[in-house]
């Protein structure tokens, strides 16, 4: 169920059978060669959107923008600052608490979002302590750190899965994208590795073509299909937990 | 051409031959008994994605949440306040610029956030003004207010198309998402009219069901094809003459 | 009656029989060779102190400083960032609210406000969303675009009017601050035409000498004191509609 | 000479002869029974403008609230926050240092502003602090501090003089707005003494009628001509230092 | 009593036989040729920790960071923007006022801060105004300008004691931390006098081995030992006063 | 090499060395019955201050505040909102910047300013981009985390560690403030475990003594010495590491 094709009737009647919610959290960044721009937010939002038509969730609007500052080097990237994204989240719990949501789980697909994430989920416990306002639990659920996510990519890619740009999540995105596949040799093969915590200038002289530690020549679509599935059983196990209090 | 479904050799190929973006910008709130939630959000999409097909011109990820905050009192409206989106276009205008664009065109689904963009205008020039860094355009076009929609809607709708959840909207939306037709009847057929300059509260007590002075049951899919073909036209011409300096 | 030359006995006296106050906003920025830089603050000031004067109405002081961005490249502009401006408004109503006072109505000189002022009405309550504090009603009343202040600057002055610095804001501010007036002549008689939404560089090469469309030279003193009387006619009317609720 | 009247080549004039100007404020709050809402603000208000009268220095327009929280319990008291009023400075310098002026001496009546004045300065000298932009220097007088104004408030009214809603100050509004006069007594005679540094609700309970020490009883328009000519001697030392780099 | 070296159940007992916590402020700026670059937090946190340990008032960690934007053209000085040390203070005393806390004092070792102190102040009591939450007194002690503390200087060291970089700091800091005391001889012996509200570059102009007006040779780890003294019986009586509501 | 201890002429003398630099920082907040509040501020700082004597690297005050939201339902926790923080390390390293720092390395001692201190790195690399100003490297070592540390708390504790209020931290600090050393019966001996990421209220209703799944009764000031040259051996590497632009 996506929030954005209900109308308000429907909602109100959705927050009688449950108050939890899952917002899709991407970022909009270059992906290498091969990949898509939005890669990071097209993974997380085809796996919200099979948990929303298989389990009747409700699903909010990605957040298509994330933190992505040292990919500003790169065409095409676009970079929210911390401080905006903790607004954006801050302004969307609160909506959504208004209504009497109570469990808000944010599934990212972004690692450069997860410390935003965290601190936005300090400021807005902060912002509301104290102040009038019912029970609130806030999660965050990276659909790349899933277990069943991280086997397939160990099996099917090895050492070559690297990380960014990565074959799994180049796959899942073609996978909910056909229209959009690319096919780009690499070179090298297997992109340098190292650490993306610095400005655009060093991470592009650091990466030139984007990757990081990955092959994404070897993604497809069939792949796609089966991180949709590894990725959908991750997600729907990490809420079930999330809703249970765990 | 979607941003999102593009790499960034692709979107550096791009600016070879142009700088001006079109950024689709809605909302997520209430549309009364039958329009959906995502309503001001689909239509500008939906238009700025036949721009990007049918002229080769890029299309950044639609802006989904906008000022809401007189919709709050339905379930389901998410709002940003103004300072935030103010926060969220200089974050993604000064990501654009740092690329080399120099026109971007926000295509807007929303009334509400017409005041908030302009604020957002200003303050970005302000931000720029004596700092190093090019030559910069920005422009807002509202989808529903150009000259051949308002002909539409006036034609098929005269006074019962008011000006929230209104039949144009909601036939554009649904014919973008023809899945999420809903068929609702409506009462009073033409609901109230009169300000949404309130709070949240005040806005339910004038607007029960949400509509302002509309009558949403006389939209369709059809009427939606049409309102596509309108505003294409309209933001096409707009975002031809904002190129052109006019 | 005017809240700068009030005790606070006064004050809390004036409460018991109203709970309304008028607060004017203008600009301080360049109006073309004969305008005054204070023109946006002086004309709703006049306007608004002769409603305190007649009708016994409570006037703040005046803000001064509006959001002047595209005129900064003109000497003797002062401007406030949006986001400034949005505070200061947040901070006159809350201590406003604080005292009792229900009904702000802001009559504005400045059509570079009004995004802004709407945007803080908007900020303003969303604050108070679910905030322990009363009742409180926003309005916004521009003098330059009530009824007959538009009929009056259409006989007098036709398509010379323009839209920055105009005969009839000329006028006005002339007929309060006769001390003032400037006699030069405008080279060309009507100055160009074109959107200010521009940054202040741009704003200062589209409109050399300041003025946007209009043949200020027409001004007069006498003049001034007819758009005082419409001025005063228009936001009468608007301040009554406000407090009924309309 | 006044900023408000003067036109935008009349300003592009004065900065041939001279780059330094002079802000007033003030603030909006009770001041006792028989003192003016806008006391702080008229003060230092019309000893600018006979500054400007007699040396023909530029004067902006003043800024009438100030940082006025402990009075808030008083009807009529208009507060800005200290990082509100830090911002409204910021944008002022800002806009004053992009047309050439070089030296911005705020001529304040109100002891309450002083702190936030001096951390706006701070935060604008470490904005600017590598920036590009010229040469800036920023300055504070307090009108009711200085050695004249000081020397004649001892020796009309020795220890009655007080802290808040002082004779001194109450004389000099009310020379300055003749028409604003009010006779109340006072009881006590003298108010109590003691630290504003509270909040609003202490405030109230500690100085019941406003008034901190003082005996405004004693004020006359006759003083306020005297203060006038005491307030313009020492502002107009304090400026000439200024511009001397004393 | 130092709140890093108790256990949260020890606060708990203090809270029941007091609501009263002294919480030292400095800076971390350059002090001239034979002053730490800590003095100004080193200071008051001795006076403090003395406090702590003969009276069992309870004392939060040091804030060593303060407002220190002119003296940033010195190597190891750091400095806080006032927007940042007003947060900085709000969330302390936010912190603290939710543990039941009712009494806050600063003890400041930095002229610089004052201003910023003050305008916290205002900006913490601006925001608890109307809302939930108790009783709240919050208090700025200078150690340097208490009366015995400021007899000691007079008495020790006349007009060399000067107004940075003083004799009388420096000896305090020595006989705090004996480990850094440092033998420099100073030239010119006394240094320059003038204002230090300017910018870093002009600061540095005119001290220019960071002293104002002072000899700081002068200083010993006896006079400290003395310093100490005098300032802990002045704070002692300040926050007695400050308990007592004086 | 203590910063607060040096004068600015020798960080001069420093900088022509090296332009790197530590800076610890922690938080002051409860660490169950027997950890001081101080202990995440105390750990780091300790190690940091070891570092400087053993290889004259340069050492910054200690940051003593971080993100501690979820502890506030324990007395004596002061915690900042991620905002404030961002400010502060912002600041801080802009004025590192300024003097010519090109290295800095966080010391952290608490895992919950992990999240704040990347995404406040990523809002100064954001800050910097396009703007003046020189090379910047920003690094994060959680001396908690080292791979010597966590061997031997892994030796010593086994699953009694924990993962809050542990009994390694509790040991490290008792090592560097013996006098604070406090001996506590644990119940239970070990206590529960679960996730930190909710409100204040919640946290302590999950862990109601506030430890989370550790046994601190097994600390020891022997074991604290030994946790310091494991994490200055750890810490040291991982600076030689950034420094090598590893």
């Amino acid at each position: 169920m996506k929030l954005q094709l209900a109308t308000w009737q429907e909602v109100e009647a959705y927050l009688q059978r449950s108050t939890g919610i899952i917002v899709p959290i991407g970022s909009t960044e270059q992906h290498g060669p091969n990949g898509l721009v939005g890669t990071d937010a097209i993974c997380p939002e085809a796996i919200a959107w099979a948990l929303g038509e298989r389990y009747e969730v409700l699903v909010a609007p990605t957040q298509s923008l994330g933190v992505a500052q040292h990919h500003l080097a790169f065409p095409g990237t676009l970079s929210l600052r911390p401080s905006t994204l903790i607004a954006v989240l801050r302004d969307t719990v609160t909506s959504l608490a208004r209504h009497g949501f109570t469990h808000v789980m944010l599934l990212n697909g972004h690692g450069g979002n997860i410390a935003t994430v965290n601190a936005a989920f300090a400021e807005i416990y902060a912002e509301r302590d104290g102040a009038p306002g019912g029970e609130l639990h806030l999660s965050l659920c990276n659909w790349f750190a899933g277990p069943r996510v991280r086997e397939l990519a160990g099996s099917l890619y090895g050492q070559a899965e690297g990380s960014h740009a990565t074959a799994s999540e180049v796959s899942l995105s073609w996978f909910a994208r056909p229209e959009a596949v690319k096919r780009v040799a690499m070179s090298p093969r297997i992109a340098p590795s190292g650490t993306a915590l610095c400005d655009a200038e060093t991470f592009r002289r650091r990466f030139p073509d984007g990757r990081m530690g990955s092959d994404p020549s070897l993604a497809s679509v069939e792949h796609g299909a089966r991180f949709l599935e590894a990725g959908v059983a991750d997600a729907w196990e990490a809420y079930q937990g999330f809703l249970a209090g765990q």
